[in-house]
């Protein structure tokens, strides 16, 4: 069949219960993390004046049950996140295209996770983690080469920290399911991936050593994206 | 430099106009249509009970200055659209990772389109002109091998189109920024490149025909996920 996947979501309430084929619903929390995990962008909505939702992409970093977010204290993102308000973070990773018989049964095939929830801001030593733990996600390795956040960059940084309560998963994976009746017809049908991988390290036009690109790009996954 | 757009947003609005990094807006209209033209998945962030955004994933095409979605005629993200509530639409691609000497300053490059407004449901000949036009973005080629779409199909599936009339853009782009301070340190900076190819096809277990992958897949271009 489909491959697809049917637990049941894990912190999902009537809020985030997936409604459209359940049957891609996945709750395991291993799974759930390791989403988040291989994703590095979150689209995270928020509302503003006149009901009107706006979506931003931000790094991310899960840590345990929690994400967290670093942006500029100035931001009206972050402001908003800071205060408290309803937010929802959404990572997706494209994993290819399901090529099937007809249009209407031709999808994608991803791996989603929504969380929602509001966010608490982190501060002196848990905010100090919180980034180490984001540049961990996002750049592995990276953390012990480079110069500490300053006093005035923490302050200019806000970390929102959201719990992964509420939240719902998808994932679509396997190849096409095409109803009996088009079978027969003379059409190559599967799935075309979508691969992702690390480029060759460009160097800084102002560097000034003659280092080559560390070690520790060697071993970056491929994430999500 | 740091080789950042500087284009005033063509369709902003004091609710679209890039805040954070005003540098990274972008402005010009075919930069914008080039975005949209590159991306697959659209998060779209529509509101709730009690002020909750939800933010969900949706493969869209753009036709001339419209965003075009397709989805499910029973979901709650699509009945939304349809009902014309305020929505938003953000499409990124992520290029790159740019490692600096400070974590303060390492970042990523990416370009982003947010689009916000209302949405109105396409019927009859414009409904089916959309899904081709969703189909030739997604699935180039496509489109001419598959059977159309049925009338029980048509019904089941809701399109919906929101005008790029308020949107921002923004690109970010080029190497770390480092202070001058920072350039001493004896670490490599510089950008690591994220990209992106289609694997090779993976025929239907249940192909009943000998048939080679499309040579229509040749010619997709590598899109920004």
């Amino acid at each position: 069949m489909n491959g697809k996947d049917a637990w049941e979501p894990p912190g999902a309430t009537a809020r985030t219960r997936v409604h459209r084929l359940p049957e891609n619903a996945v709750s395991d929390r291993a799974k759930v993390h390791a989403i988040l995990d291989d994703g590095l962008v979150a689209h995270v909505g928020i509302v503003g004046d006149e009901e009107q939702p706006y979506v931003l992409p931000v790094g991310y970093a899960r840590a345990e049950d929690d994400l967290l977010f670093h942006g500029s204290s100035a931001s009206r993102l972050f402001r908003t996140l800071a205060a408290g308000a309803p937010a929802c973070a959404t990572v997706t990773i494209l994993d290819g295209m399901v090529l099937a018989r007809s249009g209407f049964e031709s999808s994608m095939n991803y791996r989603s996770v929504m969380v929602i929830g509001r966010c608490r801001v982190l501060e002196g030593d848990e905010k100090v983690a919180a980034l180490e733990r984001i540049s961990d996600h996002l750049l592995p390795g990276r953390w012990a080469d480079i110069r500490g956040p300053s006093a005035k960059e923490l302050r200019a940084t806000l970390v929102a920290c959201m719990p992964l309560e509420e939240c719902s998963a998808k994932v679509s994976e396997g190849g096409p399911d095409d109803v009996e009746d088009d079978l027969d017809r003379p059409v190559w049908a599967g799935v075309v991936p979508l691969i992702r991988t690390w480029g060759t390290p460009i160097p800084a036009p102002d560097l000034r050593f003659d280092l080559p690109a560390p070690e520790y790009l060697r071993s970056w996954d491929v994430k999500g994206g």
